[in-house]
């Protein structure tokens, strides 16, 4: 069996793994990131950390037979991160070759999004697939697009940034500065935003009542849960949200004709109450041809998506 | 010298070729496809005109490395055509198989609009890139998308169909019968019909004058002509179609990222006048690292592109 390490590299914590070439997970912990450290110090500890799940699980260290880095940024040629989100790191550095030279054990990188997209591909919801695109429904929308068994990175690492397709002309404003990106649709920000713009409006409703008047608290899942408790007013939050990402999703099998979509992240939770609603309108936003023997699908791995797309990147 | 066959299979015409794997044509010619006459009698004339072009090139025609057939069509794994746009051949045939029984040599299939990005990817606008993107502004919009240099085919032969993503919700109607396509705003036909509609409410124009009160012999270039001689109300028109092109470009970007964006066909035959609009859009709709070192390029082959994009199946 070869052995390889994972690494999912976040900006508080970082989770490592020791993972068999069959995807079962031989040991793993959690460690803290310290990013203030900076990116040779917080490198050398998560290499101390591998060491130390190797000797846990009885193989050596330096029998690992690759260290696959998920990163919170573009990653060029699977060596190079573009910048790193809310790291005060340099922007450009080659930290495959850092790890590299500091374990001496080969080193691939991808953006987190795409690692992820990675795993369920070969060990989750993709499994004996060749094509699949990764949804992921976060505070966000990112993406990971599998074709020929092979992540579509892009030139710039910014492959599969599938929540800045722009839906709708001059729509809502998003966090990038630009207007009418999927994500202000069909992410968790995207639902509360909806959803409270509506309770300005509208306070007699099973959602208004559930947060006793506190909107601060209110979270995507409080919508799902009151639509699927009979509220009429969340439902149409759910409709309008699944419109969305039916349009968005959409768009990618047209583009992409892939045979699966993976659906992760925070927002898929929701469940069928949501799916069904994208499934109805996908007939109106992809070809017909797209949808033959497609298969919709929740994620499978959940927390360990990280670490296991991590070795897919050698497989 | 390996020499292939390319086969660019149209509905009246069928344009042969044979190529050399540097892309140089050695001899060529187009024939009558007489698809009436049946798929077999077709695919054996096609062979009988490659053994007389093999002979006019004074090669032999067993020698040839492959077969590379662009078709109208949805290919799965280059085999078998989903089916044939208007042919009154049956679904589902695998074509790659009987051109292989009938010449003896190794047959590969594409849409042919991804045989046409092939071409343009390794002989054309995108030589020397590993991932680019055609978009084919013609009475359609079509493309085909080249990644790792290879082209997303689709499970179902649907990959690359650009000209159906949705840019407007409940927009114009397509002739796919779905709303809002890319194709419905930025083809030739969707030039047409955005310039007859705004014709209807205001002839004091230089397009309606160039018409002569003619408006069924309207063509896209008229458009361009005239907005290119100064008439604002043509090229108010080009901002529109410009704004939409901008937009699905973009959205291309933001998922796959490619070195390289390929206009090809009738529309992109208008140049600077919509380029520039369409570079000045991008900025509104494709997140800032896509553009990083992106090339916004013309096709480079023409009428070549079918012929040298069927041999670089096989490269």
């Amino acid at each position: 069996m070869k052995y390889y390490a994972g690494v999912d590299l976040g900006g508080t914590n970082t989770k490592i793994g020791i993972v068999g070439e069959d995807g079962v997970i031989l040991t793993r912990n959690n460690i803290k990131t310290q990013s203030h450290s900076g990116v040779e110090a917080t490198m050398t500890r998560i290499w101390q950390e591998i060491v130390r799940l190797c000797t846990e699980g009885e193989i050596s260290a330096q029998s690992l037979s690759g260290i696959g880095i998920g990163i919170p940024g573009p990653v060029m040629n699977q060596e190079v991160v573009g910048f790193f989100a809310n790291f005060p790191w340099e922007v450009d550095i080659n930290l495959a070759e850092l790890m590299r030279k500091i374990s001496g054990i080969d080193t691939r990188l991808e953006n987190d999004v795409n690692v992820i997209a990675m795993g369920e591909s070969k060990f989750g919801a993709g499994r004996g697939s060749s094509s699949s695109i990764t949804v992921a429904l976060g505070t966000g929308v990112g993406g990971g697009i599998v074709v020929n068994s092979k992540l579509i990175s892009g030139m710039n690492g910014a492959g599969g940034e599938i929540g800045h397709m722009k839906l709708v002309e001059n729509g809502k404003l998003c966090g990038c500065g630009q207007r009418g990106c999927f994500e202000t649709y069909a992410s968790a920000t995207g639902v509360i935003r909806e959803a409270k713009s509506r309770l300005a409006v509208n306070k007699n409703n099973l959602l208004y009542k559930s947060l006793d008047g506190n909107m601060e608290k209110l979270e995507a899942k409080d919508v799902f849960d009151c639509a699927k408790a009979g509220d009429e007013f969340s439902m149409e939050i759910v409709n309008y949200v699944g419109n969305y990402l039916g349009m968005g999703i959409g768009n990618l099998l047209n583009v992409i004709n892939p045979e699966i979509i993976i659906l992760s992240g925070g927002v898929a939770l929701a469940g069928e109450i949501l799916l069904d609603v994208v499934k109805e309108k996908l007939k109106q936003y992809a070809m017909p041809v797209t949808l033959k023997n497609l298969e919709i699908k929740l994620g499978e791995l959940g927390n360990d998506a990280g670490i296991k797309g991590g070795i897919a990147l050698f497989l």
